[in-house]
């Protein structure tokens, strides 16, 4: 049978890489996304998912992070939770668990603890050189404002065997309160899977997705019949238009999407970009733009693009 | 036009006593969904709510909340939070800011301490009693399982200007893991709200209800022309038997619902008290005693029925 990956920003890929031979080789779905997202989890240069993630208002990396497992809807999630060098693997332990499955703050530490995950401190010189910065600026008469920097990693997963899973993990808003917990941890909101069907996963204004429950609907339009690209077009569209005549504002939302056949398709209201691979297609990032709502042009990223995103992100702090 | 509420167990009884008349005389919604619940915190002998509900593995309360208001699907929640006298309020005030709507832990008490909201000490005598002997039988050999005891209030409100609003309150499950959240703060899963169409909220085994946001998806059924009952039954039960394939077990599920006319259904797997008030009812209790799955015959209360109640949960805890 058919294995694909796909995932939310540029850093998936280095995800994809990662778990995609495993996949080949016969792996389990499961174990892919938690061998991608812990890839990207440890690189220190992506500024909002785990290791070197940006710090909330107090200066302190909290993070959020789910998993969940498509064949029986298993389903595990961390939010606020601090100190842990791999959510996604706390999550999917959680997963497992028959009660407790989603823990927040010092608890969510405490299970880790009590299953020896390894502590590890997640601000890394240089987010605490942003942190600082921002603090400055804010001081000099800024409004202490929630930085518009929130990019979560999703990651899909299909393997030979049909089974399904998807993972999600992200230290959150730049800034944000203590304990804010974004869409990231929350079933149906930042993800949502079924083998038999297809799966989803989030990233953008946590605050907004989670007005109501996109990932689910996606795979809900998937199973009554739409192929992936109605789905998310149908599902996510409408309501952004709807969220703006009903409350005025809307922020960003970005979605990634797979059937159980390894078709997938994004929609997004910011240019987003995303990762996929599959056994005709070695791990590749494409880029969407979009133009009036609900239409997005979508094409591999260019060397050029690829180059400046690296560049960008290991650029030294000022 | 019509005011109508509707809210899980007993309990909810005392919350719609308290807030009807406010709707009758012209209240919103809103208000009306934050008085009910929080007389409901507030009344010591409810077990599962507020003051007097039951500790987690530590022998500390920790609360989940949230409010959502349907005109223009502004949401607010709370996990794992100590020391609130009433975390709806909480939950309702962070519904109101335009980022960081959802706090757990240490975060949200930090917000509720920020805007002045009371503290108390949440453990009383009565839930001390229940632990300590919960921890005695636990001690004599007990492996520490969880009490499946984990009844949440979920109260819904329509008003005479046609909005809604949903909210919810719970301790959760008894001796829970520390930091563990249900689904009651989980938009989608415990509570969904649209004031054109309707809403739902949520009572039973957390873990289990947010494998698929059922309250979201009975308020979408009504978007899609299914009256109040049937949005409820054919999204409720084909849940439950799919989980029990897929899972192998099946927890305990529970729904309120009510259409923006004041139409109410409920949806449960296991005996089930729920409590309803309108323009022509005055706040009656009702019975719901599930046969085979999907059917469900529904009494109102007799006075021997909540007379049991009553000494039940006032009994002295020995």
């Amino acid at each position: 049978m058919k294995y694909a990956m796909i995932g939310t920003w540029r850093m998936a890929q280095d995800g994809v890489v990662a778990a995609l031979p495993s996949l080949a080789q016969g792996g389990i779905a499961g174990d892919a996304v938690e061998q991608a997202i812990m890839t990207i989890e440890d690189y220190p240069y992506f500024k909002s998912v785990g290791y070197g993630g940006l710090p909330n208002e107090h200066g302190i990396v909290e993070m959020d992070s789910a998993f969940m497992n498509g064949d029986n809807f298993q389903l595990g999630a961390v939010g606020g939770v601090r100190n842990i060098a791999n959510p996604i693997k706390l999550s999917r332990l959680l997963s497992q668990q028959r009660v407790n499955n989603v823990l927040v703050g010092a608890g969510a530490e405490e299970f880790a603890d009590e299953h020896l995950l390894p502590r590890k401190g997640m601000l890394s010189a240089r987010a605490k050189k942003r942190w600082d910065k921002k603090v400055d600026q804010v001081k000099q008469g800024g409004r202490l404002t929630p930085y518009d920097g929130h990019d979560t990693v999703g990651m899909l997963a299909l393997d030979r065997s049909g089974s399904m899973a998807v993972g999600t993990s992200t230290s959150g808003l730049f800034m944000k309160h203590a304990g804010r917990v974004g869409d990231s941890p929350l079933a149906g909101n930042g993800f949502y899977v079924d083998s038999q069907v297809g799966g989803a996963a989030a990233t953008g204004l946590g605050e907004d997705m989670m007005k109501r429950p996109l990932c689910f609907e996606i795979v809900q339009a998937m199973e009554r019949g739409a192929n992936v690209q109605t789905a998310v077009d149908q599902t996510v569209y409408p309501f952004i238009e709807k969220l703006g005549q009903r409350n005025g504002q809307v922020g960003e939302f970005s979605y990634v999407a797979m059937d159980n056949q390894g078709n997938y398709a994004i929609a997004t209201n910011v240019e987003f970009s995303f990762a996929v691979g599959n056994e005709y297609l070695k791990p590749t990032v494409y880029v969407a733009i979009p133009g009036e709502l609900g239409k997005v042009e979508i094409k591999p990223a260019t060397q050029a693009w690829l180059d400046a995103y690296l560049a960008r992100v290991q650029a030294e702090v000022k």
